[in-house]
């Protein structure tokens, strides 16, 4: 049998764990998996383009686990009261190629997304940050909210977005949590004074949110909106060699603010930093940015880590999606009935 | 809600509506996607390696449907009391990018081979065939007695497999239903007056279980087995130029009998055949090759079949695999409890 986790159940787990435990257990397995990043077989994405979108399989393995997720994007959707992006993912055994865990990802993958940027943050953010700035106040923003605040101790979030009506969502959302939460009039009301920049928009653009003379000092920015082709948020002289960190470079170059710059632009790949094999933050003073896209690893974690966390409890189910006759060549008797037990 | 076939499901819809009906239907089904073949997105497989097997995912389009099949092939599996291959496939809507359909894929890839033949042999056998010889008695051969009974009237089976226990298998599941056996001593007596020769073996090796010397005058030879690098089935003299027919030609030269032969050597692909635009058999007297190895056209036919037998009946459920909050960019308030409401 192979174990199924719905939108239900994951909500469910997760309103029963809290999202701050949880993303607390997603840092930790990511922080595994990326120390241990060379062990991990990496393809690119399996695009299929369409006029109003893209559908994405993600697949990645380490030897022993092998996991997909399937994405799609598609930026019309919301007009008809859809998700921009959905996902859901699998799970499988390498050693029999039988799949483990069916899971829906659109949860899981805003999940993913929080605790990758904290993960990183972790390494390259002052350590004595308490501020951030929230540029686009989407779907992604509260997860990071609560990421950063559980794993950095982050609670006054400085915050722009051009939708009145998404930073009232977010307000709404924070604010009984016991955020600080102050609503900038721009995008550089927002960063002057952030330790931290996080920045996540929808626009499907070369936009320029962060300006280079916005930048202060000593900042971090988690840069998260500029993930596909044709698609950035930052003054590309922000981008200086020596400053920037990515999760998996030969992607980061197609789909994010790497876009803006040379092919051969010098980069870190933050598990080096994780391991210890390359520097991270330079100085107290130095500019650091995480040109994050979301690699398919991660993706592996999280259902890893879901695994881990749901299996044997009520926040799973069995469904019957590998046959199991008896005579494993009597698919036939299977299918007439002959070759009992067909699956309950 | 996306609709869930689980192995149950699928079992319990061919025993309410026989396996005759489904196989004409798919074949119906196929014939329809083959006509329209260059409307597909074609990409290879994207396959993931191991030492002792390997998880495929096999994506395709048709610019309105979207699919891909997980499929694995672990040798070594049955002696475990596992299937060798696994599989299940995702249905989706280009449209909107969301997963319409899951469904278990084991069962229906077996038919849909089967299909598969049995359509190739409609256009290349001789019109009066009536004898099939089934060199290999495993997974495979039930169905592709059943599909080449129901759709070409074929009724008489001569039949060899190593293993007796298969054989004696086969006999039982196909006896009562008013097949007429002849069990050969060996693969050259199976073919021996046979106007089909199917080969469906599994060794995974460049095995020839068919000389040339055995191959008589106008048979038509479905070789199935021939299926991945390093497993062949035919004796390369076998193969001659305009005789030939694969589905997706680059596919067939890495995984088919092709491997034996040049990279150049000529081949037809069958969707031409079934438009008119190429020639099938050309003469009463030619020896014709199905060289199958399966192709991601064939399993999205599949499932858009499935999905349009089961939509609205008893043999598909629905399942949770797409988070649906009343506000669209509010998943945080979904996952919290505030966006409701969580699907049920």
């Amino acid at each position: 049998m192979v174990l199924f986790a719905g939108v239900t159940d994951v909500v469910k787990w997760v309103q029963a764990t809290s999202l701050e435990t949880i993303l607390e257990g997603m840092v930790e397995y990511l922080e595994a998996d990326f120390r241990r990043w060379p062990a991990f077989e990496k393809a690119p994405r399996v695009a299929s383009h369409s006029d109003v979108g893209v559908i994405e399989l993600m697949p990645t393995s380490d030897g022993e686990l092998y996991a997909f997720k399937y994405v799609n994007g598609h930026p019309a959707n919301p007009l008809r009261g859809l998700q921009t992006v959905t996902a859901f993912g699998v799970l499988a055994d390498v050693a029999s190629g039988y799949p483990l865990l069916v899971a829906e990802m659109t949860v899981l993958t805003a999940l993913r997304t929080a605790a990758t940027s904290v993960l990183a943050a972790k390494y390259l953010a002052r350590p004595d940050a308490t501020t951030m700035a929230l540029i686009g106040t989407g779907t992604q923003a509260e997860f990071q909210a609560i990421a950063f605040r559980t794993v950095l101790g982050i609670n006054t979030l400085r915050v722009f977005d051009t939708d009145p009506a998404a930073v009232a969502k977010l307000r709404r959302n924070l604010e009984p949590l016991g955020f600080e939460i102050h609503t900038a009039a721009s995008a550089a009301e927002a960063v002057d004074g952030a330790h931290i920049v996080t920045t996540c928009t929808a626009d499907k653009a070369n936009a320029t949110i962060v300006t280079a003379d916005m930048v202060q000092p000593g900042q971090h920015l988690n840069a998260i909106g500029g993930d596909c082709p044709g698609k950035t948020e930052l003054d590309a002289t922000i981008l200086v060699p020596g400053s920037v960190f990515v999760e998996f470079t030969p992607q980061t170059r197609i789909e994010g603010e790497l876009q803006q710059v040379s092919p051969d632009f010098p980069v870190t790949e933050l598990w080096n930093v994780i391991t210890g094999d390359a520097a991270g933050r330079s100085s107290r003073d130095q500019i650091t940015v995480f040109d994050s896209v979301g690699f398919a690893i991660e993706d592996f974690t999280m259902l890893r880590y879901l695994r881990d966390s749901i299996v044997g409890t009520a926040f799973a189910r069995d469904i019957d999606l590998v046959v199991d006759p008896d005579d494993p060549k009597d698919l036939f008797g299977l299918v007439a009935g002959s070759n009992a037990p067909v699956p309950a």
